[in-house]
C-alpha cells in the first residue's frame, strides 16, 4: 500500500507493506487532512518518522475484538496508552507517558491507504456526518478541548489569535459553545469565514491591537510573535490558552507572566465525543474550511500546497 | 536625608531632599531589607531610577489625613493606585495601569532615612512583632500570595525550587499553610533552614530529579534554567507557579506547556493583613534567613554582599 512518509528529512509517497490482521483494527482511509503538526514535522518538530497524518475518516476492515464494527465509518482518538498508568486508569490516555500517537509518535499514520489503531480508540460516524465533516473531527476536539482546560462560562471578554485553521476551529467551537470570542487574524478571507458565525472579526493590519482588554486569550498563530500580542491583549489576571507548539525554545518575556499575575493554560488534544455530537448537531458548516483536495499519491504536492500563504485545510483522497 | 539611589547605571548613598510634609504619610524608616528584585534593579530590569528598597518598618512621623497614627510602628503596601480604575475600586492596587511601587516603578523606596507613602498603604505592626520580623512581611506576602492563585488544598503534592530567600520563604509559608511540599535547591545550610520547619528537601547535586511527580511546582530560583527543572518536575495537568522574573526574553519550550498541557500561573505580591497574622501567630522562626546586618551609610557594600553566594537576607539600618 501506498503511504505519505517522512524519514532521513525526506517527505515521499513510499511503497509499504500492508497492516497485518493482529491485535489492533484495520482501517482503509477515506479521507486524511493535512495538518500544521504534519508541516513541523517535516521540519523537525518532535523527531517523527513514519507515516505522517492523524487526522482521518475511514471505513473498518477488520477488529479482532469487535467483529461487528467491520464495514462502519469511523474516526479515531489518535493517542494510544499503556492501560496501566494513572492517566489510562482514569480514562484519558492522552497524558500516557508511555503512548504513542497516530502520525506523530511511534505510530504509522493516516496519509496513507490503510492504518491500524486499538478498536477501543474507534468512534462511529453518525450517518447525516459527512466524510468531509468528519475529517475535522480531531482539530474540533482540539478546539472543543479548550472547555475542558477552562470554565467558558468564567472567562469573560475572550479572543482568539490566529486565522489559520486552529483560530477559526477555535473561534466558532467557542461561538458555538455560547460564548462572545473575537478573532485576531492577517487575512480578511479568513476572518470572514468566522464572521459568518458570529465572531466579532479584527483585521491586525487595520486596528491598534487593544492594550489588557481580554480576559482570556487563545493564542492559536502557531507563532512566537502570537505569545506576545497575547501578553498584549490579556488583562493582568487574565489567562492565556496556548495552543501554538513552537519548536525548540521560544525567547517569551516570562516576567509579564509573574508580574501581570497571568495564567498560560497549555491545551492540546480534545475528546471526540463532544466533537461528533457538535458535527452531528451541525452548528457551523465547515465546509469553508477546505481549501483544495489531493488524491494520496500527490501528498507530497498536497502538503506544499499546504504551506501556502491563504491555504486553509488540505486534504488527501483515497482512491 | 541619605538614600541609596540607583541612577544613570551607579549605585550610590546620595543626599536627598527631605521629603514634604504634604498629601502622603511620611515614615521614618528603622530597617530595610534587600531583595533580588533590587539587584536586578542594578542589572537594568524594570529600568527603575531613584531610591531603591521596598521591604520596610518604620516609625510614622506624619500622617496628613490619620494624625493618630504618627509614631506607631508600620509596614507598608508597595503599590499605590490611581484608585480610579477597575483594579483599584475592586480593593486591589497590585494591578493598576498607573500604579506606582515604591523602590521599583515611580516612587522612592526605603532603603533611605524617611519614605512616603499614601496612609492607606500602612499597616500597624502587632506590638510582639520585632522589627527584625516585621521586615519580612513583604516577602512573606509575596510567598503566602500563592495561595490567592492556586487552591492549595487542591494542589496535590508540592514542590518548591530554589533555595534562596523567596524559595525558603514560600515553602515554609506552603508548609504552615497546612500542605506538604519538597523544597529543591543546591546550598545543604540554606535547605536545613526550611527542614527545621518540617519542610522535605532535596539537594540537587546529590540526587536526581524525579520527572513528572509533582502535582504543584513554585518556581523561585530567579534563573531560567529553573524553568526547564519545573517543566522536569511537573506532571501532564500539574501547575507551576511561576515566582521568577527574568529580565528580558528567556528561552523556553512553550510547546511543552502544550502536549503537557501544564498551566503556568504567574504570582507576584501578596496581601499584607494575612502576612502580619502569620508573624503575629509565629508558625516559623524567620531569623535563620537574616545573614547580614550594614548601617545605611554603607548600603552600597550592603548591594554588593547580598549578591555573594549562600547569603540570604542582608538588611539595611537606619541609626
Amino acid at each position: 500500500m501506498k503511504g505519505l512518509t517522512f524519514r532521513s528529512g525526506r517527505l515521499q509517497i513510499a511503497e509499504l507493506e500492508a497492516p497485518k490482521l493482529a491485535t489492533e483494527a484495520v482501517v482503509r482511509v477515506l479521507i486524511s487532512g493535512i495538518c500544521s503538526t504534519d508541516i513541523q514535522i517535516t521540519k523537525g518538530y518532535s523527531g517523527f518518522e513514519g507515516v505522517l497524518g492523524h487526522e482521518f475518516v475511514g471505513i473498518v476492515e477488520y477488529s479482532p475484538d469487535n467483529p461487528q464494527i467491520a464495514g462502519k465509518r469511523v474516526v479515531g482518538e489518535i493517542n494510544v496508552g499503556c492501560e496501566n498508568c494513572v492517566f489510562c486508569r482514569s480514562g484519558d490516555p492522552r497524558h500516557c507517558p508511555d503512548r504513542t500517537v497516530l502520525g506523530i509518535k511511534g505510530r504509522n499514520g493516516s496519509h496513507s491507504e490503510y492504518l491500524t489503531l486499538p478498536t477501543r480508540n474507534l468512534f462511529l460516524v453518525p450517518e447525516n456526518v459527512s466524510d468531509e465533516e468528519a475529517v475535522f473531527v480531531e482539530p474540533l476536539a482540539a478546539a472543543l478541548g479548550i472547555a475542558e482546560r477552562i470554565e467558558l462560562k468564567n472567562a469573560g471578554r475572550i479572543a482568539v489569535i490566529g486565522d489559520g485553521k486552529l483560530g477559526l476551529l477555535c473561534s466558532v467551537a467557542i461561538k458555538s459553545l455560547g460564548a462572545d470570542v473575537s478573532l485576531f487574524g492577517r487575512h480578511r478571507t479568513k476572518l470572514e469565514i468566522a464572521g459568518k458565525s458570529g465572531v466579532e472579526t479584527y483585521l491586525v493590519s487595520e486596528s491598534p491591537i487593544p492594550k489588557r482588554e481580554y480576559d482570556t486569550v487563545v493564542e492559536a498563530t502557531g507563532s512566537v510573535a502570537g505569545f506576545e500580542m497575547a501578553m498584549d491583549l490579556v488583562c493582568p489576571k487574565g489567562t492565556i490558552v496556548l495552543k501554538s507548539t513552537y519548536a525548540g525554545k521560544a525567547p517569551i518575556e516570562a516576567w509579564r507572566i509573574v508580574v501581570d499575575e497571568i495564567s498560560v493554560v497549555g491545551s492540546r488534544c480534545g475528546r471526540f465525543g463532544p466533537a461528533l455530537e457538535w458535527l452531528n448537531r451541525r452548528p457551523v458548516n465547515l465546509s469553508a474550511l477546505i481549501s483544495e483536495e489531493f488524491p494520496l499519491a500527490e501528498g507530497v504536492q498536497a502538503v506544499e500546497m499546504a504551506q501556502k500563504n491563504g491555504i486553509l485545510k488540505v486534504l488527501l483522497r483515497n482512491n
